[in-house]
């Protein structure tokens, strides 16, 4: 490999001529779309040329080829920069580039998706490239144990995300010598200097601090960088190079000005720049290749699904970690926990399959950005934390609906149930986030078996599915042999002649049920529905409970009143246009510390409130 | 100070007294719950022993005085400790310490929350205590120029929190010379080890790359803990104080013992334990005084808000700048910006008043944070970025409405309407995630005039107050003199005999006017309604609605359809038991880059969609 790393005048040329092919075409393809990003393209196109030219082993024409590196653009809207580089390598079309940039319907969007097949994950909110790479990184070195290099270009502005440094952290905790970050120093971000400036030692500091090689570059260099890249390859662990450079490199009236920020150049002064950068190229690049790898072997069997007796009291998380024990049957089921997995119970996974369990210590960003990494590698994550704290990775939720990730996410200690831990530790709020997740399935199973259930069906989802767990133990409501499909409910109790349904989900079913066994005793039939598909819901069971009961339905969720189960059912029946009499019951308090009866009761969740709701509904509609 | 830091052989004596007896407090208390983390609060008491009997200058009688330091346990599971500090200082009583931790009604919660006059901000969710310290501190030095300090107790496990070092990088980036994290570096986290367990030289040279000073330390050797904190009071910059600790230091059967995570111990043993620390002791510890200081005082005039003309075309976002700098005649106004300020316009309060703006880079959990420690003293923080990248600090947003923080927050860029840059610049889940925080308002003003009326009145909210703004320019729609009382709404289009309501909110108002102008057309009669109060909701208009036009309602919102402007209409006509036939036209699919109209045509919120399901509507219910 050291012959390999002593660039030829020659190369220097034709790598200089390559780089100025990145910079034409992303300001030429900003300009017409008149919109976009080609300072911050300009100042990392050398970097790029060198990495496709003569680091990056892939495979264009085959882009789910499983020996390729990868390459994330952390930096997104340095868009115009990734597409240059597709058209250099052959993979779009020049005219595709130019024309098509931003416009509707084309697939070369503002930010990278991969709506693209050579783009593993959306990329426009700063700082979750890297993560990503990291969990690319560790399915490569742990799990694939395949050759592959996983390279990311970050912005310096980005540096300021924790996120960017959780991963850093877990990439020199787990010694990912596959990862190598590229940082583009160019010292401005979108409204002026960056915290840092050019101050590459502080740069420097912080990165080996975190347990990794840094290596600093001049980024317009290109045998400096060449050398850089090829050392990063050759590390024993993960490299950030530091590569100081010039936003708008190479057009002298915009290199190295403030100002210049997401704005693309008017048509003339483009022109201008492009021919001072000699013109439109057509080079064709044609970097190394990957290297020949066997093909995937899987093995494992079907998984053994816990069973729990009818009656017994277990708490879902239990069921969640004994489902995800049984999965990991299946050798594509790798498992993440932000440091409470003894809480979550995916310790259970961890005890029995430790090579594939990834402990995350306390960094849910980065724990929901390592699972869309192994996701993108082909593995079927499932990343736990207490409910309330996937807060922290809403963001990162977000993209990886939009990166189209198949990602499980389960969330522990929902809703006040939870006790004398107090409000911090309560998820309250997440149905409501979860749902409007696009794409996303939420799920909220009220016992260990319908848990089982949803929990192996998760495995196959689409999209980032979400099951909600209870901390408290309570009893088994179902036979081991019943189905619960995604988007399925269940009647728990009622008949033909039900005058209320009472509908609930997770713990509150069996709220539902005593309060419906208080009922009877005043003859008043309540049916009992447990709702624990929330997203997508069983319409047509809301349907007959409307028929059969009047319109009458009650619905309880420990959840605040907003967006949550309620507000389910509520889209459902005006999508449906049924009309219903829907009473709400939700914590609308600010919970404070207790029992779980105690608090369920203060929040308006408990038995008696549901009695006293559904009394008061039959008096309102009777 | 010098003399001070020479502790006495009986100063040493007093402080292990001290400490002996939060020990023995902090198990006590546990135990008696039932519940809590006594080995996390072992570790950290020879700590607090010092802090509190030496450094922290506190006037316990006098909570809001304003010269006092604070005191933030960002561990916020050592509870036991802090509230066993709340006893040694008599700020509480032995009995409601050891009878009420924990208890349902107590304010001696499982994590701390400002239920506590001496509590400035709740923690339990790890990561955020030091981060909100920064914005205190933020306030002491730039802003009150007072001399008290802030003192954040943390864990070693949080710092794998990215958070902490968008803090510490803050803290240096500002040199706040009044900020000290104290770390009980005790090995142990929840499940087992930390990722650096006690490598504190790896956690010293972080802490240094980040621009800390970092002094390490045996935790449980009074006089270097001592020297510490008095070096950390008068040292130049922030002080980050890395303590070596045991977990469970103290109880020799569980000191430095794994497996002992947030258990309290059986009272036998923890009998046994406190005899062997000597027993129960009634130690009344006098800290320093705050310094004596001027009282504050306001100047500042009343805020000229900007008007505009009817019909001129602005952006919300515009109005909000216009209006953020009108408001900073106020000098309680403060400001902060994730690195966006000339797309939020922030930066026209920053141009106004420089003083007052803090930039917090790309760090929005930071940005929040330290917007929430800028209310602890009493200033009126907003803290802007992009809609959807207001995501990132939802975990904060959440803990600080348990914080009953009184923070506004201005997202930018709200959905599809941004056009080209694509969905990850989108805000389509932030109305759903705004909506369930505790206690939140959130307002979506369609025009100018009533962004200005809106944010001229989120100076003066309580809670978490969010403002939604749009990118592109439109038509200002209201006088200046209008009223827009938060819970209100605006007919904005209508008469005696309107056979539907289009409701909208933000930028759909626009395409609600121009439906109802199509569809005035064909005889039918619409009247258009701005919801722009989303939480709480005008419940009164939509009853009037409901009355004229049989119920017929057509909700448009720029935002997925879980959770959003038409679950609220629903929540709130479920709630107030009024049967309706709501269409809710949302954004259904994933959106890709394009023009505004393109975006919001191929999303269904266009013009055209209106036009056609209001028509479907009325075919259905005539």
């Amino acid at each position: 490999m050291e012959a390999e790393r002593t660039l030829r005048a020659e190369d220097v040329s034709h790598l200089a001529e390559v780089a100025a092919q990145l910079r034409v075409d992303a300001i030429r393809c900003s300009t017409k779309a008149g919109s976009g990003h080609p300072t911050s393209s300009l100042s990392a196109a050398d970097l790029l040329a060198v990495l496709i030219s003569r680091h990056l082993r892939y495979d264009w024409a085959d882009p789910d080829g499983r020996a390729n590196d990868h390459l994330i653009f952390s930096k997104g809207h340095a868009s115009p920069l990734l597409y240059a580089v597709f058209k250099a390598v052959g993979a779009i079309t020049d005219q595709e580039l130019v024309d098509t940039y931003r416009q509707f319907g084309s697939r070369l969007q503002g930010h990278p998706t991969p709506a693209l097949p050579w783009v593993d994950v959306a990329t426009g909110s700063l700082g979750q490239g890297l993560p990503v790479g990291v969990g690319i990184a560790l399915a490569g070195q742990y799990l694939d144990q395949l050759p592959f290099h996983v390279w990311v270009l970050c912005g310096d502005s980005e540096t300021a995300e924790g996120s960017v440094w959780e991963a850093l952290d877990k990439a020199g905790h787990y010694g990912l010598r596959n990862l190598t970050a590229i940082v583009d120093v160019n010292r401005f971000g979108q409204r002026g200097e960056t915290e840092l400036a050019w101050d590459l030692d502080t740069y420097r500091r912080r990165v080996e601090a975190f347990g990794c090689q840094a290596i600093v570059v001049d980024g317009h260099d290109l045998a400096a960088i060449d050398d850089a890249l090829g050392r990063a390859r050759q590390a024993t662990g993960p490299t950030v190079v530091l590569a100081r450079t010039l936003k708008g490199k190479g057009v002298p009236d915009i290199e190295n000005q403030p100002g210049w920020h997401g704005k693309p150049m008017k048509p003339e002064a483009a022109e201008q720049a492009v021919e001072a950068l000699g013109g439109v190229r057509q080079i064709r690049v044609t970097g190394p290749r990957p290297e020949l790898v066997p093909p995937a072997t899987t093995t494992g069997g079907p998984p053994e699904l816990p069973r729990y007796d009818r009656g017994a009291k277990v708490a879902t998380r239990n069921a969640y970690g004994d489902a995800l024990r049984a999965l990991g049957s299946r050798p594509d089921v790798v498992a993440l926990d932000g440091e409470v997995s003894d809480s979550t119970r995916a310790d259970r996974f961890a005890e029995a399959y430790p090579d594939r369990f990834f402990e995350m210590f306390i960094s849910e960003q980065q724990m929901v950005a390592a699972a869309v990494g192994l996701q993108v590698r082909g593995y079927r994550p499932f990343a736990s934390t207490f409910a309330a704290f996937l807060s922290r990775a809403y963001d990162f939720i977000r993209m990886a609906a939009i990166s189209r990730a198949d990602i499980a996410l389960s969330g522990s200690h929902a809703g006040v149930e939870i006790g004398a831990d107090g409000p911090s530790q309560m998820g309250l709020e997440d149905l409501a986030a979860m749902r409007a997740i696009h794409g996303s399935t939420v799920l909220y199973p009220s016992d260990a078996v319908s848990c089982v259930a949803l929990v192996a069906q998760m495995v196959d989802c689409k999209g980032i599915t979400y099951v909600r767990t209870t901390r408290g133990a309570h009893p088994v409501l179902y036979d081991n042999d019943e189905s619960f499909p995604i988007g399925g409910s269940k009647q728990v109790r009622g008949g033909d002649d039900d005058h209320v349904a009472l509908i609930g989900a997770g713990v509150t079913v069996h709220n539902c049920l005593a309060a419906a066994d208080e009922l009877a005793g005043e003859g008043i039939n309540a049916r009992v529905i447990d709702l624990y598909s929330v997203k997508p819901l069983d319409s047509d069971r809301l349907l007959d409970a409307v028929r059969d009961t009047g319109g009458r339905l009650v619905v309880v969720e420990d959840h605040y009143p907003q967006g949550g189960l309620g507000s389910a059912v509520l889209e459902s029946l005006a999508d449906l246009a049924v009309p219903a009499q829907v009473t709400r019951l939700a914590v609308r308090g600010l919970p404070t510390s207790g029992t779980p009866t105690e608090l369920m009761d203060q929040a308006g969740i408990g038995v008696t409130a549901i009695v006293e709701a559904t009394r008061a509904l039959l008096a309102r509609t009777r």
